[in-house]
């Protein structure tokens, strides 16, 4: 067995059957290998940032790890910010890095680069295998780190991958599932939430299913206390019939806000609140002054669900307490379309069990909004910051889950980077709705310039203009094999995505929004 | 002075004068002072690859460095791959990174990463600015570590631009030239050049100008020598009236061939030659046994004119003796379309003083032999390996040369990595004519594929199978602002690129030709 089949008998052997790739030659054994073992599922990217996106969309959702493929140090780069957003999002992931074969890199060919320097960016752990004899365990030990949440580089050189004598790795190791010593924080939590003094609940990570939510919401309407979640959340369930969380600012100033007042900080799978950029003038920490941070579940560590429980015996609350959202949609909305009336129609169709990806940004505002009562769903966010996100997420996510609608809700700036995923919906035809959210503009900098008190008509404001020319999202999608349709009005999108969202395979709806909201 | 305006300043004051961004709110205040600072030309792009691809061909025809404008690690890695290849090429790019402010970096935003660990992949020089009080100063040395043939990339934290009490940095200094201790290889050129020994030139970096391409075709025409040039040069003057030179083959069987039977191997700014991939039972080392290396001018050294001169002084040859192409052109093509009707359609057509971005790849095997004895002509090539090169470069070029035609000769697939260079095409009307050569396969792959023995109808094919569904690139053109027409005939193709080369403006030719060819 050479190294190649090696490494997907490991993958298949531990569940990871699904690999989203964009080989070349340096992977090619790895490639001629996938005919022999056809319980792998390679899903062709035309771009590696769709690659690395849809494998983070797929953990997100199937709970476990898909493989990359990824071609040397110019292909990871390329995978790079989705990787970063996986990494933030603590998705598993193993993601195989093709090299040149190991005595072929000292020549320093053309395509040759520091793989490692770069991987080390994303990582929780990064190996190159040193040969065949080795790569079958090396891949085992790569599943095993993804698994704790994460991105795991296995970087493949050649000769690895096409030398005999190899053998696959263990398939039934045990996870040593990550702990963590938080002192008395548990005991403080405790005190903190009977005491009255108001205290505020932030919740991440594993902490936002609906076990979690439950248990949090119950202890909030024991206790008073304040419900909040991180600002980007990996994977949100929500909708009727589940406890409500809100979502903390993503400006300083909205965040400073809602902690205002706050005098406990209780982390759940959380990290301690910063803003996500730093301004002059403002703090770059959100916690109030004062306020003590209990650190009852560090951010990575899988044990929400047990502490939220203890912590809701402790403090007396009963889980039917829990206060769960009531069943409502807003109206099939008409007129003009803007952030409001597109909320809406989202709002008004948004199918039971549909995955939302959200990459929407300024245009998307009052969506939280209008979905809040729709049937329950799970809401996917830009966990990184990378822009580029969305749409590779909704295909991976609608690679993981084949029963279930996708909504990929996209800003049109940030869909120009990741464009390619649409080609992929096409090619595994796959039940993904993307609506662009189409102001022109990269609005969000825009805000950002007005913040520093730049002209709005100069060379700066230029850079954030996307009307010249405009981007026309219906031939770009039909460009790439989806079907695409242009929304100019609320009617047309409610029509429009009443028939994407009842016909099989991916859509484009483009909704045309004023200009720069 | 804030240090935003300290660095733009020096830029320009350096004569840096055009800048490939993809902005965000780290370099808000950045972007705030191009209104202050209109010698400054910013070029917009949607995607990082795009700004540091442009970038690369900008520098590879300006002869001086452009700077890019990327946010964050993230940024920084969308632009990886083509830094990469304007690594490989060494082109002088000043290539700023903005980051988070230097008091936020130790919060781990979201946004935060390692940026320097990815940056010395592809740098030169790598400096994280540490306030407003040395910006300007950390500007000017990394324009001229730029200068010096390659990647400087600066650092810039938020609060360093945002800063006042910032001074610009010097722009009067002198670039101390790379030099190097060869040796005594140039006697033992001289020496195997006269002895009748069969001895091969290899020419690269700067000296495939037509300076040294006169000398290097008059020192063969004394003395027999054979005249080979690197298999991806990043600029090699062609066409009638200059010196041919072959370029060594990127299959190592071919390339082996070219150098089969040579004693005496003369670098000229050129590495010894190494195959692209390693293959089993391939030599990766190109030069045959017992073959002597004389490296008289070390790769990425400037001494190439002076050092080919003084050759060709010693071995008694005359410049007027260097053997010119004389100028001829194949006839237009007509009939149906393939690699060998679209090469001679590009022969046939070519107009005087093009720059051609190469990014053919398999489909573009004729182009070289049609165009040979064409009007004088840049061919820029893809240095690195890393695809998606060919539209920035292309774009790049255009807004360095704008009295020039740019043709882009474009792989689909290669196309699909970095598309969104047609909407700055469009946006800055640059006289950028691509053609697809449209094969609907990553045809390359699909060579490599049969050399391991794949199968051609399993999943491993199916990996470089670009057919399902089609693209369409005249939609893909239109969606982004660019005319686009489909050539299904040489007549077609013959049509479509003559309007192209007459009508100002970005125009696409997507040329169908025989599947995987």
């Amino acid at each position: 067995m050479n190294g190649a089949h090696a490494v997907l008998r490991t993958l298949v052997a531990n569940g990871v059957d699904t690999c989203f790739t964009n080989p070349g030659t340096s992977e090619m054994h790895f490639v001629a290998a996938l005919d022999d073992v056809p319980e792998m599922r390679p899903v062709l990217a035309l771009f590696e940032g769709v690659a690395t996106g849809a494998a983070d969309g797929y953990g997100r959702m199937a709970g476990k790890p898909a493989a990359t493929l990824l071609h040397l140090g110019p292909g990871l780069g390329n995978g790079l910010a989705n990787l970063h957003n996986a990494r933030r999002a603590r998705t598993p992931i193993v993601n195989i890095v093709g090299d040149h074969a190991t005595y072929h890199q000292a020549l320093d060919a053309p395509l040759a680069s520091d793989i490692v320097g770069v991987a080390n960016n994303v990582s929780r752990w990064v190996r190159e295998s040193k040969g065949a004899d080795t790569v079958g365990a090396d891949t085992a030990e790569a599943i095993m780190e993804a698994r704790r949440g994460g991105v795991a580089t296995l970087i493949l050189p050649a000769d690895a991958s096409w030398s005999e004598g190899a053998e696959p790795g263990p398939h039934d190791f045990l996870l040593h599932e990550t702990t963590a010593d938080t002192g008395d924080a548990i005991e403080r939590a405790v005190v903190a939430l009977r005491s009255g003094e108001p205290t505020a609940f932030l919740l991440g990570g594993r902490a936002l299913t609906e076990e979690c939510l439950v248990a949090a919401s119950a202890i909030a309407a024991a206790t008073g206390a304040k419900l909040l979640c991180e600002t980007f959340p990996a994977r949100l369930v929500r909708g009727a019939g589940l406890p409500a969380v809100e979502r903390l600012g993503y400006l300083a100033e909205f965040a400073i806000a809602q902690l205002q007042g706050i005098a406990h900080l209780v982390l759940v799978d959380a990290k301690k609140p910063v803003s996500f950029f730093a301004y002059p003038n403002l703090p770059s920490e959100l916690t109030p002054a004062g306020c003590e941070v209990h650190e009852v579940v560090p951010a990575g560590v899988p044990t929400a669900d047990v502490v939220l429980e203890l912590l809701a015996r402790s403090v007396d609350a009963s889980l039917e307490d829990a206060v769960r959202v009531p069943a409502s949609r807003p109206d099939r909305p008409s007129g003009p379309l803007n952030p409001e009336t597109i909320a809406n129609a989202i709002g008004a169709l948004l199918p039971e069990g549909a995955i939302v990806s959200d990459e929407a940004n300024t245009g998307g505002l009052f969506v939280s909004g209008a979905t809040a009562g729709a049937p329950r769903h799970d809401w996917l966010t830009l966990t990184g910051g990378a822009i580029g996100q969305g749409m590779p997420v909704a295909t991976g996510a609608a690679v993981a889950c084949p029963n279930r609608k996708v909504l990929n809700l996209q800003a049109d700036g940030s869909a120009m980077y990741t464009l390619q995923s649409l080609w992929t919906q096409a090619r595994e035809h796959l039940d993904v709705t993307t609506i662009i959210f189409d102001n022109r503009s990269y609005a969000i900098l825009n805000l950002e310039l007005a913040r520093v008190g730049a002209r709005t008509d100069g060379n700066a404001a230029d850079q954030f203009d996307l009307s010249r020319p405009p981007l026309d999202f219906v031939a770009l999608a039909n460009g790439l094999g989806v079907d695409g349709t242009r929304a100019e009005t609320a009617d047309d999108l409610v029509q429009a995505l009443e028939r994407a969202l009842r016909e099989p395979g991916p859509h484009l709806i483009d909704a045309i929004m004023p200009a720069r909201l």
